[in-house]
C-alpha cells in the first residue's frame, strides 16, 4: 500500500506508474540509482480505489501505515514531525500514471503548526521564512482541503501589503509575514468553521483525502473523457521531505530538460533562481537566469547537476524534464519525467539518441509520435505573435496548417483575386464541387458547416492545405460578402488567420513559419522503411500533387480521382453538354470532346509516378454536382451550350437526388452510361501508350468505385478490357499493356461478398469513408448534428471518420480480406479512404494484413513512420 | 435423344418435364395410362443444347433416329409419311419445361406435299379439305421456318376471297382452295428464293431446326430473362400424328377445364366446335358452344370425355386444362397440362381436392400461390370492362387493388374534397410525409416518379390502398391543376382508374369488383397456421389497420409507426413547436401538448390488439419531415406559433440534410433530445396502465429503432425503464408493467455486433428496407435511375426491396441472429420491414429461423401461408 523512498531504503521504480503514479516512481527510481532525492513515499493508487469503493473512506490501517512512513522520513532527515526544535515538513502532491489537470496538485510545508513553526524559525534561524511557509501551507490547505476561495486570502494579502506598503509579496517583512499568519488563521476559521489544524497528522490525512477525492472531481473525469483515459485505479499520494531553495542566497530551485524540447539539440536547457522556491521559477514573478549561468553561482552544484543529466538519459534513455532544489548548498532533485517535445524534436532525439547507443533504431522509431510529424510538414503561427493575437471562434481542426489571407465569399471570387496574386481565404457555409477551383486558388478555407469529412475537409486535407470547418459562430452573408462572428464583422478587405491545426480562427495578421526538414528526418524516414511491411501510396489527382507525395516517399498513388479533373478552365461546359444530353450519340459527341484533357491530365500523372504503379478511379460523384445550380450560371450555360434554360432545369432537377450518397453514382454511372467509362478508359490506355512510346514506365491500374454486385465489376471489367484492345489496335501498339483492373470495396454489399466479387478483380481497395458512411448509416455531411452529443455522452469514443471502428467496418475489412484472399491468394488489397494517413487505423490495416495504405500527399511520412511502429508492436 | 409415345410402346412421363417439355412429357404420361393421344414422339431438349453447343447444327445421327420414329409413327397409325395413298401428317410443336412466348409455336399437316396431298384428298374424300391443310402447312411453314411475313399470305388470301366473293376463310370452296395452294406456292418462292419443299423430311428436319433456333430468338431469351428462368437445356421438339376436327360434321374440336378455373367451383367447363380444328375453337372466329351441349351431338364421345376428365384429375390430382379432337367420331386427347386459376380458384380448388381426398392438406397448401391471394382480399376491375378502357399509360404497380376517382393535385384538396364524399385520386410527383392526410383520404394514389419502395408505395401498402407510382409519362402541373398523359390532359373533373395490380393509369370509370372471401379461404388459413412455425404480425398504427389486420389472422403488432400519428388535425402544429423550439423548456412544453395525443393513439391500439403483443417504435424520421417547406405553410405556422417567419425558415434550412437517410433520424434524435423519447414512453406507459385499469390486456413493446451502437440502445434502454418507472409511481400503480424493450437491426453496423447489442436488447426486430439501403448503398428513392438498367443488364433479378438479397444483406441477418443468439438464446427475432409479406423472403426468414414476420395488414394472409409453405418445404 505504502512504497518509501529514502537514502536506505528504496521501494518501487519507474515501471511502477500504475501503481505509484508517475512523479512517485520517478523520484523512487532516481532514489534507487543513488540520485539526491529528499526521503518520501507514495500511498498507492490501490489505496485510493479501495477509498472510493469504501465511499470516501480512508481504511483504518492506512493511517498507522503513514505514521509508520513518517517516522521512516524522521530518521531519513534526523528531523521530526511537528518538532518545536527541528521539524520535518512534508509535500503532498497527487500523481496517476497519466499527468491530469483537475486533480489536486500539491500542498506545501504540511507540517507546520504553531508549535513547529517555532522549531522551523529556529531551525533556519529565519522568522520571516518560517511565517513565509506557514501562510504558504494555509493558504494551499484551504484552498484544496477545506475548499476556501483563493481570492479570500488574496485580499487579506493585500491589505497587508497596504498596511506595510509593500510592493512585492517579497517586500513584506518578518512582522508583516507574523500578521499575514494570523489573519490568513482567522480566514480560515471564518470559511471552515473551524481552526486550522495543529496536529500534524490531522493535516496529512485530510490532505490525503482531498487528493483520493479530486481523482474524482467534475474536472478530473472530463479531462478523463475528452482524452479517452480509462483502466486506472485512482491517483496515488507522494509524501516527500520538504528543502528549501528560498533559505538564503546559497539556496535556490530551477527546472531543466536534458536536451533542447523545441529543436532536439543535445544541449542542456534551463532556468534557475536564487533564493526560491520551485513554484516562483515558473510562476513568472522574477525572471529566472539560464542555466549555464549556474556555474559562475556554484560549480560544484552545476557540475553535479550536468553528472546526473547524464546519468538520468543513459538511465530513462530519452529526454527528461526535470525539477531540482539547492537548499543551503546542497543538490536536491525534486522531479524526473520524460520531457515533451515539438515534433522536430521528437525526431531529432530520436535519431540522435539511437546513434548515441542509448536507444537502438526499432525504439527510435517508436519514440516518435507519428501524428507530430505533421508539425515539421506544414506551416504554423508563431506561438509568440499568436498570443496576442484574438481568437474569434474556434471550429474544427479539418486540415493542419497556417494561413492568413483577406476575405473571398464565392469561388469565383477566390479565383479572381487569387490570380491577381491575393492571399485570400475562401469563406463558406458549405463548399461543394462547383467551389473545386475556388479553393485551389484560397490559401486558407473556412466554413461555418460541416465536419472533419466534409466536402471542404477531405479536399483541402489532400491538397495539404489549411482549413476550419464547422465553425458555427461565423455568419455569413455571401451576398452581401460579409461575415459576422460575434459581433465582429469582416468585409473582403480585412485579414483573417486560420490554424488548421487547431480550429482557431484568429483576426488579423500572424507571422507564420515554413519549416525546413531536418536531416534527422530522411534518417528517420530511412529507418521506417527498412522496417515496415505495408507499402504506402497517396491520394492524387495532379502531377504536382504526385510529385509531392513522391518527394515524401509515397511508393505509387493508391487513388487518383478523376472528377476534380472535370472543373478546371472549359472542361466544366463539356462535362456539363454531357450530363445534359439527352441521347446517346449527343452524350458521346461531348465526351469525345473531353477526351484529350483526360489523356492529357493522365499522362502528366503517369509521368509524374513513372514506376510506380497509379490507381485510377473512374467517375465516382452523382452527375448532380457538376451542374449549375444557381440561375446566373444556368443562364451562362443555356447561352454556352445552345440548349433551352427549361431544358436545363429540367434536367438539373431530375438529377437531383433525396440522398446523393446513396444514389445514381460510381460504377451504377458506368452500368447507365457505358460511353463514360469507355471514354476514360480510352483516355487513360491513350496515355500509358503515349508514355510507353516515349519510353516512361507508365503503370495504371484502373479502379471501379462502388461495386456492391459481382456482376456489376464482371461487366464493367469486360467493356474495360474490350476498350483497352480497340485502344491498342487503333493505336496500333505492340507492346505490354497490362492494367490491372479492380474495385472499392466500400458498399457494405461488397465485403459481404468480396469471394465472389475477387474472381473478376485484381484488386481491392477499401474505401473506409463510404464504408464508414453506410455501415453506421452516418452521413458524414450530416453527422455533426448528433455526433457532439455521441462523444459527449460516450456513445463514440472517436469520430468514426477519423479512426476506423475496428469492431463494426474494421469487421466487414477482416471479412472481405478472409473472402478475397480465399478466392485468390494474390489478390491486392489497400485501403484509400481517410483513414490511409490516421495512426491507429494504420495499426488496424497492418494487423488485417493489407498490402498498403494511401492517403494525402502531406500524410505519407506519417504513414510511413505508422507503419514501421505498427510492424515492430511493443518492445 | 428422341422418346416415343403410342399404343405399343411409351416411352418418358409427366416427370421428366426438363427433358421432354411440358407438352411432350404430359403427351406420354397420358398415352401410358391408356388414354387416346395420337402416337407421337418427343426429341428431347439435350439434343436443343447440343444443336446450340454445335453453333446451329443437328448432329448426324439424330435424323436417323427422326426417320426411325416416324416408322412408329406409320406403325402405329397405318399411314405412310409423304404417301400418296394414304399420308401420316405431323404436327410440329416446341416444348419447353416452362411454358414460353416467344418460341416456334405450331406446324401443323407437315409431311403435306404435292404427292401427299392428292393421298390426303383420297383418304379424307374432300379436295377443298386437302387444299385447305395444304395452304395452312405452306402458310405456317413459310412463317416460321423461313421468315416469311404472315402478311404476305394474308394479302394473297385476300385476293381469292374477294375473287370468289368469300366473306369468310370457311366460305372459299374447294376450286379457291387449290389456287390460293398455288398462289400461297409462288409467294413462298418468291419470299424465300426456293421452291416450297417436297421433301416431307426436309420440312421436318427445317421445322426440327426452327423450333431450336427459336430458344434463342431475342423475344424468348427477353422473356427469360425478365421472367429470371435459368437452368433449363432448351426446347423439346414435339412431332404428332395429325388427328383432324375438321372432317365434316362427325368432327370437331375442344379446350376444356377440369374445374372452374374463375371459381373453383367443381363443374367440368369448357367449348367445343363442330367440324373445326383446335386452333378454330381459341381463334374467336366462330363461336364455341358450352361443353354440355357436346352431350346432345355425341354423347359416347362426351361420356368417354367426362370419364377422361375424371381420371386426369385422379392422376394428376389437379385442375387441368385440356385440349380434343373428335376426327370423325373418335375422341383423342391432344394436351393436358395443370390449368391456370385465379387466386379464389386456386384456394378453392386446393380445399375441394384436400377434401376429395385427392392430395393431402399439405399439398393443398403447397398448391396455392401465396401472391394470389391478393386477388381475394382485395377489389379489382372487371375484366371485360378493363378491356374496353383506353389505357393511358402504365407506371410500377406499387399497391394492388383498383380505383376510380376524380382528381386531387395536392394533399390538402384530397382532404377537402374526400371529406365532401368525393372519391379522389391523389396526382403527385411523389409524396411526402406532409401528403399523409392527403392520402389517407385518397381512394387512390398516383405518383410520376417513384419506386416500389418510395414513400407513396410504402404507406399506400401499409394501408391496402391503390396505388401506382413511377408512372413517368404522367406530366403533372400542380400550380395550374392539371396533368397531361402523351398528349391527353385531364383536370381536377376528370375520371381517372387505376389499376395498382398492373400499374395500368385508364381513362374514365370502370366497374370494380370487391371480393367475398369464400369458406375454403379460412379453412386454407386455419391448415397453415397449424402448420406454421413462424409467428405473423402486422405493420400498423392507427386502430381501425390494427382490428383489420387481426381479423385477417395476425398475431401481434411488429411495427407501430408512430410518426404518421403526428400528422393529424391540430398536432402536427404542436409537433412542429417541438420541433422549432430553441430550448429545452420550449420543446418539453410542445411535448407536453403532444402527450394526450400519444396517449391516446396507443389506448385505441392496445385495446384493438389486446392479449396481443404490440411493437411501438419510437419516432424515427429526420424532423425535416414534419415542417413545412412551402412559404405558404411556413407563413401559418408563423401566425400559429407566434414565432417569426424568419426564424422558421432558418430553422427549416437547419434541418435540411444532404443525406437524411443517413442522417439525424432514429434512436440519434432520442440521444440529442432525450425529452422526445420520455414523451413517448410516458404515453406509452400511461396507456398501457389506463388500458390495465380496465382490465384490458395491454402489451406493449417498446422498440428503438436505427441503432448501431450497443451503447445507444443502453442509454436508451436506461433512459426509457426510468421514465416507466416514473410513470408507475405517478400513477400509482402496483400491477406488473414487463415492457420488453428492443430495437431494430436495420444499420449493417447493428449486425455486425449484434452480440454486444443483444446483451441490452429484449428483442431484434430486422428493418430490412434501411438494412437494404445500406447494405447496397440504395436509396430507395433514387434507385429508379438506374435500377431498370440493372434488371436489363441482369446484374440484379429481383429489385432487392421486393426480395431479400440473400447473400448480402441475408448474410447480417444470418449474422446477427446467431451472435444474438449466441448472447442471448431467448432473444426474441422478427421483421418489420417490406420484405415481411414477401413469400420468397418469408421462406429465408424461415430458413433463418426468425420467430415472426410483420407485414401489412393486407398481406398477413399471404405471409401465414408462406410461413406454412416454408415450414412444409417441398413434398
Amino acid at each position: 500500500m505504502i512504497y518509501r523512498f529514502g537514502k536506505t531504503i528504496t521501494e518501487g521504480n519507474a515501471t511502477q506508474q500504475d501503481l505509484l503514479g508517475g512523479k512517485g516512481a520517478n523520484l523512487a527510481e532516481m532514489s534507487s540509482i543513488g540520485l539526491p532525492v529528499p526521503p518520501g513515499f507514495t500511498i498507492s493508487t490501490r489505496v485510493c480505489a479501495e477509498y472510493d469503493k469504501a465511499g470516501g473512506h480512508l481504511s483504518a490501517g492506512i493511517m498507522d501505515d503513514v505514521k509508520r512512513s513518517v517516522a521512516f522520513l524522521e530518521r531519513e532527515t534526523g528531523k521530526s514531525f511537528g518538532s518545536e526544535t527541528n521539524p520535518l515538513l512534508v509535500s503532498v502532491r497527487s500523481g496517476a500514471a497519466v499527468s491530469m489537470p483537475g486533480m489536486m496538485d500539491t500542498i506545501l510545508n504540511l507540517g507546520l503548526t504553531d508549535r513547529s513553526r517555532r522549531g522551523l524559525e529556529e531551525a533556519s534561524g529565519s522568522a520571516r521564512f518560517a511565517h513565509d511557509a506557514c501562510r504558504r501551507l494555509i493558504n494551499m490547505f484551504g484552498d484544496v482541503v477545506a475548499g476556501i476561495a483563493h481570492e479570500r486570502f488574496e485580499a487579506a494579502f493585500d491589505s497587508i501589503k497596504k498596511k506595510y506598503r509593500a510592493a512585492a509579496d517579497t517586500d513584506v517583512g518578518a512582522e508583516g509575514m507574523k500578521e499575514l499568519c494570523d489573519t490568513y488563521k482567522a480566514v480560515y476559521r471564518e470559511a471552515a468553521h473551524a481552526a486550522f489544524p495543529q496536529d500534524p497528522y490531522q493535516q496529512l490525512q485530510r490532505a490525503i483525502e482531498a487528493v483520493f477525492r479530486s481523482w474524482n472531481a467534475p474536472r478530473a473525469v472530463t479531462y478523463r473523457q475528452i482524452n479517452g483515459i480509462t483502466g486506472l485505479l485512482g491517483t496515488a499520494v507522494t509524501v516527500q521531505a520538504m528543502v528549501f531553495g528560498n533559505l538564503g542566497e546559497d539556496s535556490g530551485s530551477g527546472v531543466a530538460f536534458t536536451r533542447n524540447p523545441s529543436t532536439g539539440e543535445n544541449r542542456f536547457y534551463g532556468e534557475f533562481l536564487i533564493n526560491a522556491q520551485g513554484e516562483d521559477v515558473v510562476a513568472g514573478i522574477r525572471t529566472p537566469r539560464p542555466l549555464d549561468q549556474m556555474r559562475r553561482w556554484n560549480k560544484d552544484c552545476y557540475d553535479q547537476l550536468l553528472r546526473i543529466k547524464d546519468i538520468l538519459e543513459r538511465h530513462y534513455r530519452d529526454l527528461q524534464d526535470i525539477e531540482f532544489t539547492i537548499e543551503r548548498g546542497t543538490l536536491y532533485m525534486l522531479q524526473t519525467r520524460s520531457g515533451k517535445r515539438t515534433g522536430a524534436a521528437a525526431v531529432q532525439i530520436a535519431v540522435d539518441l539511437a546513434n548515441e547507443g542509448l536507444i537502438d533504431r526499432n525504439e527510435a522509431l517508436r519514440r516518435v509520435p507519428a501524428e507530430d510529424l505533421t508539425q515539421l510538414l506544414l506551416p504554423s503561427f508563431a506561438q509568440t505573435d499568436k498570443k496576442s493575437a484574438k481568437v474569434l471562434t474556434i471550429g474544427l481542426p479539418a486540415s493542419p496548417g497556417a494561413a492568413t489571407g483577406l476575405l473571398a465569399f464565392s469561388a469565383e471570387e477566390a479565383v479572381r483575386r487569387g490570380l491577381d496574386g491575393t492571399a485570400v481565404i475562401l469563406v463558406r457555409k458549405s463548399t461543394s464541387p462547383e467551389d473545386i477551383d475556388g479553393m485551389h486558388h484560397a490559401v486558407g478555407i473556412l466554413t461555418s458547416t460541416g465536419g472533419m469529412t466534409s466536402h471542404a475537409a477531405v479536399v483541402a486535407r489532400g491538397w495539404g492545405k489549411c482549413c476550419v470547418v464547422g465553425a458555427g459562430a461565423v455568419e455569413i452573408d455571401a451576398q452581401g460578402r460579409r461575415l459576422t462572428i460575434d459581433g465582429t464583422t469582416l468585409t473582403p478587405n480585412d485579414t483573417l488567420s486560420i490554424d488548421g491545426s487547431t480550429g482557431e480562427v484568429l483576426l488579423g495578421e500572424i507571422k507564420r513559419s515554413t519549416p525546413k526538414l531536418p536531416s534527422a528526418f530522411s534518417t528517420l524516414m530511412a529507418w521506417a522503411d527498412s522496417r515496415r511491411r505495408l507499402g504506402v501510396r497517396t491520394n492524387a489527382d495532379t502531377p504536382a500533387d504526385a510529385q509531392r507525395a513522391r518527394e515524401y516517399g509515397a511508393e505509387g498513388i493508391g487513388l487518383c480521382r478523376t472528377e476534380h479533373m472535370f472543373f478546371e478552365g472549359d472542361r466544366i461546359n463539356d462535362m456539363r453538354r454531357m450530363i445534359l444530353a439527352e441521347t446517346k450519340p449527343q452524350r458521346e459527341k461531348a465526351l469525345k470532346a473531353l477526351l484529350p484533357y483526360q489523356r492529357k491530365d493522365f499522362v502528366g500523372i503517369l509521368t509524374a509516378m513513372k514506376g510506380l504503379p497509379v490507381t485510377i478511379r473512374l467517375l465516382d460523384p452523382p452527375l448532380h454536382e457538376f451542374v449549375p445550380h444557381d440561375p446566373k450560371a444556368q443562364r451562362e450555360l443555356a447561352k454556352a451550350s445552345g440548349m433551352s434554360l427549361k431544358r436545363i432545369r429540367q434536367r438539373v432537377d431530375a438529377l437531383a437526388e433525396m440522398n446523393p450518397m446513396l444514389g445514381h453514382r460510381g460504377c451504377r454511372l458506368s452500368v447507365t452510361y457505358p460511353e463514360i467509362l469507355q471514354m476514360q478508359v480510352t483516355a487513360i490506355t491513350e496515355a500509358t501508350i503515349s508514355c510507353k512510346r516515349k519510353r516512361i514506365d507508365a503503370r495504371p491500374e484502373i479502379m471501379i468505385p462502388l461495386v456492391g454486385l459481382r456482376g456489376e465489376l464482371e461487366y464493367l471489367r469486360r467493356l474495360t478490357e474490350q476498350t483497352i484492345e480497340q485502344v491498342r489496335k487503333a493505336k496500333k501498339y505492340t507492346g505490354r499493356l497490362d492494367i490491372p483492373i479492380g474495385t472499392m470495396i466500400e458498399v457494405p454489399r461488397a465485403a459481404l461478398v468480396a469471394g465472389s466479387i475477387a474472381e473478376v478483380a485484381d484488386f481491392f481497395s477499401f474505401g473506409t469513408n463510404d464504408l464508414t458512411q453506410m455501415t453506421f448509416g452516418f452521413s458524414r455531411d450530416d453527422i455533426n448534428s448528433f455526433l457532439p452529443d455521441y462523444l459527449e455522452k460516450k456513445l463514440l469514443t472517436t469520430d468514426p471518420f477519423q479512426t476506423i471502428d475496428e469492431s463494426g467496418v474494421g469487421e466487414l475489412i477482416r471479412t472481405a480480406c478472409r473472402l478475397g484472399r480465399q478466392t485468390s491468394s494474390s489478390l491486392k488489397l489497400g485501403i484509400c479512404g481517410e483513414h490511409g494517413g490516421d495512426p491507429a487505423s494504420v495499426h488496424f490495416f497492418e494487423k488485417v494484413g493489407l498490402d498498403y495504405v494511401s492517403c494525402s500527399p502531406f500524410r505519407v511520412p506519417i504513414a510511413r513512420l505508422v507503419a514501421a511502429q505498427a510492424t515492430l508492436g511493443s518492445p
